[in-house]
């Protein structure tokens, strides 16, 4: 999995049928410092993420395990909502930093 | 997935008997600033999508999720035409553009 | 899937029993213009292309669909052979040029 | 497969239900020489590595190929934590170095 | 598929159980010049490969359809141990080079 930035979400009406209901969400790729990578991928959001939260997204036929997008035509699913992550022992990433 | 743009169509006579009558479209990959990537792809259009129209498109075997390519040799498919999408809060592509 | 253009054949007498009796092609990458991309893959041919011929190929698990790659260990096969197409209503290859 | 190694943990506690209880591993690649090629990926740890050791990493389909990672939404798993390995018949990474 | 030359063997006790017995070998990628590119890949030996072969190797999905690999964890397989191919009807690379 890789990590992204929920940024925006993309609107279309004209799509396969088995698309209808799911949130569309852009997602700018992230490296281990929370820097934008340049790449970006749009994604289905299983896991109800909000804008400018941090993600881990599973492409490829991983992105068709979760309930929502079994067997749906879709390459790239949002099925973490990130809080943290350390390394080398150091947080890169808090999303609730503890008061100090 | 990932944004493109249909910039032509594809002839194919000779071809894998499961590809009788899908229509192959050339799709220019762009940004999420709408500008081409330099990449393409050639991929089955599963959504009646056309040329010059904005599009999203999935690859790998969640290509062949739609009815139209179940069980084909295909690894690239539009599967949904983009009305509009915004990021950080601006629409950075609109189909049709609001009056303002 | 992508184009390439079929630059030779690929001899293995000692390989997996599945592949026994598939051809070998050699294709390179070639870009919207035709030009080599400077990738190249080694693809299973499902069509019967000829050296020099210009063509479409699949990879990843699409590349198992066809009647003939079936359940097989390979991950690119050659699904199509590309008579033209066309980039902003310009075409941008043809097989049989018309005379003009 | 791909080698990395193991240099943190990932916490998320809003997450696709069958990822309940996965321990997420921040993994950094790495080339034949041990050395960070800068890019990583977030998997599923299904051997028990521990912070700083070399391992063996999958992706795609074959993520789910583990006893643990089964139908999940993960297309990244470590499935081998490496002894050693040799290039032309010198060992590039020991875990456990020969006394000389 | 792509080009590789063994270069190594890899050495794991601590796997998951699904790769007991397996063969992991070094493979650097190489191109149609039998050159380095850079890359690497561990992969999985389904065909008994000796050290300083070139080798044909698929990945993915694809990885898992030889009957060493069906349902392992493994997204790279060494499928073909390659003899010659040729390129524009000149050979690159010759097993047995023929005597002139």
């Amino acid at each position: 999995m890789l990590l992204g930035k929920i940024v925006g979400t993309l609107v279309s009406n004209r799509k396969d049928p088995k698309l209808e209901g799911m949130k569309l969400m852009v997602v700018q790729q992230i490296d281990l410092d929370c820097q934008d990578t340049g790449k970006y991928v749009i994604a289905v959001d299983a896991v109800g993420a909000g804008i400018q939260e941090v993600i881990l997204y599973a492409t490829g036929s991983s992105a068709r395990q979760t309930v929502l997008t079994e067997n749906k035509p879709v390459d790239a699913v949002v099925m973490a909502i990130v809080d943290e992550w350390e390394v080398d022992g150091v947080f890169r990433y808090q999303k609730y930093p503890e008061s100090q």
